[in-house]
């Protein structure tokens, strides 16, 4: 069985390769590219997957997940400007592709240093503005 | 193909071990312990895997699913207190996991008498409060 | 300009007169008369109307409208059975309506003490289930 | 990582089969068989799997995704009567199970056309009238 | 207080007047001028104002309200070709606006018949495809 | 009778006085006054109101509407670091509230100009990351 609990947060981005041109850039990014950046809310579903406790009658403790989540993932992005204030992005490109990937590394440290015994980080999913939805399988 | 239906319902339970202490289960289960119970609403997907009936274009009949899920699921579970209402959960604590799978054995035992050579019951999903969805894999 | 902000709990409860038969309980009622209760996932938009401070450009301090519904609301319903733990309910039946006018009076009663110069109450709005939204004007 | 993205059309249709009766087509397909049609709004997401590029940080460009369903696919069917003017549902019962195997095949060809070397058509999901999800693995 | 309660139906259109050339036509109406007509799904919301009975705790009976849809408004445009098969629609054109005024000519009929002396029809709200929502008050 | 019509788009702001100090501004904005900035996706519901049109049977052509909004209104915005990008906000914190004001500007003057016959503008909505909704009556 599988688990998935829901988070929010926000963050701004501007889409931007060096190796371009100006035009280039616009052509390849479109509004992404504006100067100074702009801003989503993105939500993230973090799936869980393994045995119901038969004592609990719950797969993962929902207090431990929410500390991963919020101590370890939420205080390195939410209300951040990706761009200037997220380290893992001084040589990567904002997109949420790339966002996916760096929040599925900090939860597979995160779930190794707390849950080192217990339940499997299963996928992530992140949404951005309703429209694209990227899913990431972390088995 | 898959066709995933959705059904809503509500009930409400009390998260409570008799094994442990007062203290524990407040510590354990949060406001979920709070005593008489309180209440949710639930949505179910019931999803059904086949072919595609060449003639009706269907993979399954839209009636046949609805009566097996509001004859042999619904009426077990909609508006009730599960602690005190619902048999499976007697000795069983009423976590969603534990709901998620009582509804699939329900399910199961319907599709055999109801559907024996039809299709097949692939999975099932379950929401509670937006936050947190089960996935249950029957296959 | 009116700001509406948005909160959630769940709760159980159970209707029932007891001036009526069981059997006119259960006409009236339906399956919400069902023994022992059942719960819901209610959504509570609290509306505050006022001038924009010139200075913080804000209407009302969002801080200040979470302290008063997660202090003076939410613990006195939240995860609780109205019917049993909720003393405006000893002799009022809770229904949807009778639950939108006693969280009015609370939230009336937490504004003139925590903003009595500040913007006012405008409105509640109680969704339950997804299906029935109730309004109340409060001006 | 696979990128699953939103687009929205509506249609009219009307179930029939002209080997039945009228008696046995209103038994089968109920409503759906009412004389003249009736119509839906449907959200099709597209699901593309791939590496992302190390330069870009995208699976797929966004603007050529969108040429294909907006140039190949939406249409074809958007704002259509299907049983009138749209050549596969000739002999094909419009229903939703068809319509989903028939956007995967104008999606594989678009796909074939235009990204050959490409990420690839991984699933198509349709949603119809937000009760009915029908999945199509393209894999 | 007001109570708003939430249906859906389908049906299908095309906006076409006589009056206009064909050219004329697909300028003014765009896609929903198609030949053959396309469908929609759309939600109906019902807003009920009243007293709060004392005894029951309720605005308004729901099985009365649901009678009153689903007899009254529904059986006459869930599943239609509104153009077709609804006489209101002989010589108007079958906007979402006239059909919202002839929907709250339907309801004010039957709350005339069937609640006499109870509570009024408030207001009726249409929504049509997620991006247009129309509100005709009643009082 | 009136219609609302919804549109998206995106933008990042930081809050911050000058007239504070460091300390006050994380006191009273909170993660908002992160430096850098952070962005969101906003709604925007804009309602016209007027007489539905007897020959047409509409309110407002739609692409009328969609012109003023998508001309007039989001290019000054849409994908914008409102703090650098947006004169408006130069020296007015970017509050949703005001936020709210400088559309209900932009869509006055918009009316004025291309509708001045026409339907009113007749309020706008403003939705902010799910939780909090901003109204403006404009009549």
């Amino acid at each position: 069985m599988r688990l998935s609990r829901r988070y929010q947060f926000c963050a701004s981005h501007r889409l931007h390769l060096d190796s371009l041109s100006g035009d280039e850039n616009r052509e390849l990014f479109g509004k992404c590219n504006n100067p100074y950046g702009h801003g989503h809310d993105y939500i993230l579903h973090v799936s869980v997957a393994g045995e119901v406790d038969p004592e609990t009658g719950r797969i993962v403790d929902r207090d431990v997940l929410d500390r991963i989540v919020r101590e370890d993932v939420l205080p390195r992005i939410d209300h951040k400007d990706m761009n200037a204030a997220v380290p893992e992005f001084r040589d990567l490109n904002p997109t949420t592709e790339n966002l996916a990937k760096v929040i599925g590394d900090w939860l597979c440290a995160a779930f190794r240093n707390r849950l080192p015994a217990g339940p499997r980080l299963s996928a992530i999913r992140l949404e951005e503005t309703g429209r694209n939805t990227f899913d990431l399988s972390m088995e």
